[in-house]
């Protein structure tokens, strides 16, 4: 099937290249073929002084279950159909009498815990390192910019305990996560400081109402504001995550900006997203440092991936 | 639409209750609720010993890329749709002119890097720890041993380089890995022990194939065998994998015994089993252990993840 | 990915082959060969009768609508997904502009307006004709009685209006339809009689539950009973439905036959059933028979198939 | 789930409402509610007439299969899944042993025999009735012109045998059917001609390459030229059909005109287009005209739907 059709699908391709114009755009400061952007600044220094904080032998899993049930952006659902392939009306295969069960998987990828990859957020059609929506986007996926491009990702992670901060759990909606609040979290948490390369995951306390109040946790959320994006940015950090669906402060700082905090971390920044990441089992331990991993599955051409990534100390 | 037909589907439940006796099954060694079987092998000691192996600062992924051309086991298939949801005909969110692309799912967990969770493969109609497939499985998901409840995965991987080994190329289809074989790998890598709480991965160049020679890829391939999934089994580690669709050897070594190895080392001995696991870069490199971590996709009720297995050195 | 794994699959199949074997079956009366049962009674005759009760010249759809609302058996789900392919950021089609839009289905088929085709039910693992449910079913489609062999449908409808018979609307949730009940209602419409090839159409107002109490809707229903099944059997009619969730009484008249009257149906008599089709507009038209027509969605391999059946008077 | 984020949302619509502006577009002259288009055509005095066709009592379907293999416009992909839920490992339901199989849909709906609605197709992003397309579409389905709106489909259908007239079989490729060439078709087929409210459908014998040469199949065709198109519209026919893929003639008359003539149809005169319908059985009997009627799955907010038109004769 992949051959079909080419002469229409040539000829429709032709058609649709005029007319959009490229104001402004971002490029990376990694060359034109960049797709990983901020994931660069990890070196083979940060896995191994990430490695270095490996010290109770702890590791914890920082995602959330994702199933119909979990609350997610509209249109996004979500199932799963478990089945016994050729076993049906008590068949089994061979005198081992082998029994197996399979699973499809029929739903949206961002729902859960997400990593939102570089060709998830545009600003007017336009992606990070300039890439243009109408030539990498096609339905049958990204052509740049796909999840099975992200490189094993190992690196130290910084938790900031914004419920010990705030004295409140958990933060309430709206409540910005800026410059300030970013450096008070640090000083807290024993005068800590961010390095390149680093995974900065806010802890908020937000997943605590998944299937208690799935309303309020689904349409507002504390998180990162503006100022606290281009500052983490600044520091050239490699991920930026929450245990929110969505990371940035909503309602939004400045309502006519819609998700702005997701555009100055992927597409101005390279900086993919974290989302529904929990630390919390961390930070009951107080412990706000130590060796993050993340493999996204790698599918083809895919724009998120549904996530859990592995966090030891 | 959950609670509807609340009763005729009760009535159903009952009418089905009767008929079914265990003749023999596999308790687990940590009790009768125990979901994550040869993972408990895994201990704090374990994980701070293997972060020490991180030397070069060196983190490579295990997996391969899935879409709908990977070679899977029939009926297998695989599809992924990107969208752009509230954008269609040039919109965008807000005066930051915010566009996002989104993607959707339709596929077998079982296509690509897999891990094959403990409810994946049964004797007989029963699972591990003598959990009963008519109880568990509903086509809804998993009530019990669904990758939800999978810890995360920290440790040491030992990797056993059969191409090194056995001077071919891939290696051949048919070959059997047994006791013999994996202890010469370990000779020949320097004298290594495999250790209570490891994670087993076999190279053996098959994933060259892939796209080059898809049916031979898919229906065959060399692997471990019957004598050889008991000797990992009798040393405690905690899972077993490959480069290969299925880990084990095929044809099988016995034609009657279906997935048998699969037998043993899930249902029988709780060993989870990594599938298209590709360890080429470390083999490259000469380095045969390292930190190996893995958070599957916490989809509850899943019969498997489609994975991709971190491993440092 | 067809030609795949050829060796390992016909392994299995082999190993499957023994230990069922067929106590009881119903064989087709038209041959060993046969795959659409009592859709066999309808002649030209029946055709040319039915077109001649086309007097108003009205044509009234009897489909309800199917979405992720409409309440449905456990675990069946639905969703509707629309894009619009190659056009994403505001592109169209040459200089004429040409825009689309495209839809993705990803949903249970037995979801709002039915056609319960022979491989449907069976007993004990026997399906119509004596077709063995481990010959022709798998999970990639039937290999027999699948939707694709139904034949075009055109015959005589005669809708039995319970309502008005009962003067309940909706009728109560387990009234049994049997001999006497239908018998009242052909009286009731004007001594009506069922003739061979006959498509039945029992009017309950059932779907007025639907959106309203999508729990009783869908937990009981009024219905066909197990006399009221062979009587219509005995008749030689060529389908029966209803619009019900499931056509038969429920509770059923015996709690201990599950589905008795779809056994007696479709395995027994090979008659298919119509489920949620709702004659509404022609019991308000006080019309009581008019020609039939149908043409299910020919998905190869398909159990059931969502329908939209037009009757014309 | 769906009251979720409606904060979110809500900004987001009122972010994208402004900066389109319709210059041009066509109203229905049904009213400014109208979502059916041609199918007004179609009186009580075209349904009774059509009936009195039906002589032969033959009734014949015009789908062809839908399934994996079906050669289809890129992306677009199609799997049908059967499995046995609550039947596991041997199950069944009740002591009447009642076995069941389900099935799910994961794919295109434009594949196979469609109907394309009056949704699918636009002008620079504006629809029938001057619809606008970021007011209607969604990825949730549409919000207009669905195809849960289409009405019962019984009137008189006019087959034109392409094949006959121009003695080619099939007739090539990039052949245009214009006034002409139906006026001819007419001509040949004793005089006939054309009614408002009519169904025509070409027959090519196109479909005859599936499975021999799909890639020719999909990527050109013979079909309908623009003057044609324009001069069925003339007659006020209720709906346009042909035994290929895209009923207009591919390569397009003017290349740059891409599929001009859905444009006229659909966005212009509201005339939904039947895809992949085949008349070769009347065409045979050398018959026609008849009586025809399609009831499409009522799948709320669809585009397209996969069909099966019943013909009678």
């Amino acid at each position: 099937m992949k051959a079909l059709m080419t002469a229409v699908v040539t000829l429709i391709l032709c058609g649709t290249a005029h007319g959009q114009t490229l104001q402004t755009c971002y490029k990376s400061k990694w060359g034109p073929n960049d797709q990983i952007g901020a994931l660069n600044n990890i070196t083979a220094d940060n896995v191994t002084s990430a490695a270095k904080l490996v010290k109770r032998g702890k590791a914890i899993r920082m995602g959330i279950e994702t199933n119909s049930k979990t609350p997610a952006f509209p249109p996004r659902t979500f199932s799963i159909t478990v089945l016994t392939p050729g076993q049906e009306y008590g068949g089994s295969l061979g005198e081992t009498k082998t029994n197996y069960n399979d699973d499809i998987i029929a739903g949206w990828v961002g729902i859960g815990s997400q990593l939102d990859g570089l060709g998830h957020i545009g600003i007017d059609g336009v992606y990070y390192n300039c890439a243009n929506g109408r030539e990498f986007v096609t339905a049958a996926g990204l052509k740049k910019l796909g999840i099975e491009t992200v490189p094993a990702i190992a690196t130290r992670a910084v938790i900031l305990d914004m419920v010990g901060l705030m004295g409140r759990d958990p933060v309430p909606e709206g409540t910005p996560f800026n410059r300030k609040e970013i450096d008070a979290a640090l000083k807290r948490q024993g005068d800590m400081r961010i390095n390149k390369g680093d995974v900065m995951i806010f802890y908020t306390g937000w997943t605590k109402l998944i299937g208690k109040d799935d309303k309020r946790y689904g349409s507002v959320e504390p998180g990162l504001g503006v100022d606290g994006a281009n500052y983490l940015a600044s520091l050239n950090v490699a991920m930026v995550g929450a245990d929110t669906w969505g990371l940035e402060v909503v309602p939004f700082e400045d309502p006519k900006k819609v998700f702005y905090v997701h555009q100055i971390l992927i597409p101005q920044n390279g900086i993919m997203i974290l989302e529904n990441v929990n630390a919390e089992e961390a930070v009951k331990d107080k412990v706000y440092e130590g060796l993050f991993t993340l493999g996204p599955s790698r599918i083809t051409g895919a724009v998120q991936a549904i996530i859990n990534p592995i966090f030891l100390y």
